[in-house]
């Protein structure tokens, strides 16, 4: 993978443009439960995973969390570098939720070749739509979804993320997860249990009947 | 009031670019009422409001809104022209919640200068960073306020935007607003009355203890 494979516009830019991108792209290594930026202030810099499973989450006064999004291999993280437009004003915490490999190309750098390139200012505008839209896909999950729905697509797509049918998360997770207390996560998972879609056991979810699960979801 | 004035950019766009962008809007009415766009598929075009207001809101398949945002006199409507960007995954409805005069530039038009204008990609990057804030906003809201908070912050809302104490709004309006079935608004309306915070009476809403109403949504 290289730099140039996270821009599809790569050919529409100068080779001055192109080598500034290159050269001031670096390198991190990001151990799992880190957190990579948080609030506005904060300008790290335009994050390219290389590896790895970021998550984009915000932070209410008293500390509750909800997920936004989460981010792969190849993804754009833009709000790490939030600084470069002015009209965000809104606070994202990023962190790793797997150990990560990225490039962070300082926000300075980007955003000078932005400023006079309309290819990279068009495809910004892209990525920021689709994280936009993926905004949006929560708030209708929030304000039309009920919540029975939206843990069983949780745990159905942390699943497949994962890779497992037993997943080792808390109550309390899931909750910073879907915006949600504790003690609701686990009275809807001990619901689940009843109805036999999932085993509840010390630190562990297992999924014992996914189709339910997946028809709830669908329901 | 004219279509330079809606961008603070237009000295870094060419002659052409501007001519292009002058002679393609054309001026339009709305009545009070009228939808001017409607989910993904229609591209109306973008917006830039001379005067009125409109609202723009979300519309689940069981018919329930709620409102994202609205747009003032000097605004610019960048979601009516969601076509330009493919990597817009929502539906939005705008209409208009007073008379409304407009100039509507064509997204064709629009798109083939921001393709070549960096200023223009950038400004228009700024609008949609713009939006995405109050939807942020909103989020936090619906996530993390309580239902009366969101109510009396409504009501002042209104109660300024349409300059006057006494509102001529429907529960079931309010409730399509905040995104809250009618019996939670009349319920909770009904609350306020009985603290001397409002006065009901047939499709009115009488702001009678604005400070209070103001100290409910600090709290």
């Amino acid at each position: 993978m290289d730099i140039k494979d996270y821009f599809p516009i790569w050919e529409q830019l100068t080779l001055e443009q192109k080598e500034r991108l290159t050269n001031g792209a670096k390198e991190h290594k990001i151990t799992k439960g880190a957190v990579i930026h948080s609030g506005n202030a904060d300008c790290t810099g335009l994050l390219l995973i290389r590896h790895g499973q970021l998550r984009a989450y915000m932070i209410s006064d008293e500390g509750r969390e909800i997920t936004l999004y989460r981010l792969f291999d190849l993804d754009i993280c833009l709000f790490s570098a939030s600084c470069m437009m002015h009209s965000i004003q809104f606070e994202i915490t990023i962190e790793a939720e797997k150990d990560t490999e990225l490039w962070i190309i300082p926000a300075d750098i980007y955003k000078n070749i932005m400023d006079s390139s309309a290819p990279l200012a068009n495809f910004t505008n892209e990525i920021m739509a689709a994280r936009f839209s993926e905004v949006m896909w929560l708030m209708e999950q929030i304000m039309w979804k009920s919540f029975d729905k939206r843990l069983a697509t949780f745990l159905l797509e942390e699943s497949a993320l994962e890779e497992s049918d037993t997943l080792k998360i808390t109550h309390e997770t899931i909750g910073n997860h879907l915006g949600n207390p504790r003690e609701v996560v686990t009275r809807m998972l001990r619901y689940f249990q009843n109805e036999g879609m999932v085993k509840l056991s010390r630190s562990t979810i297992e999924i014992t009947d996914p189709k339910r699960l997946a028809a709830l979801c669908e329901a």
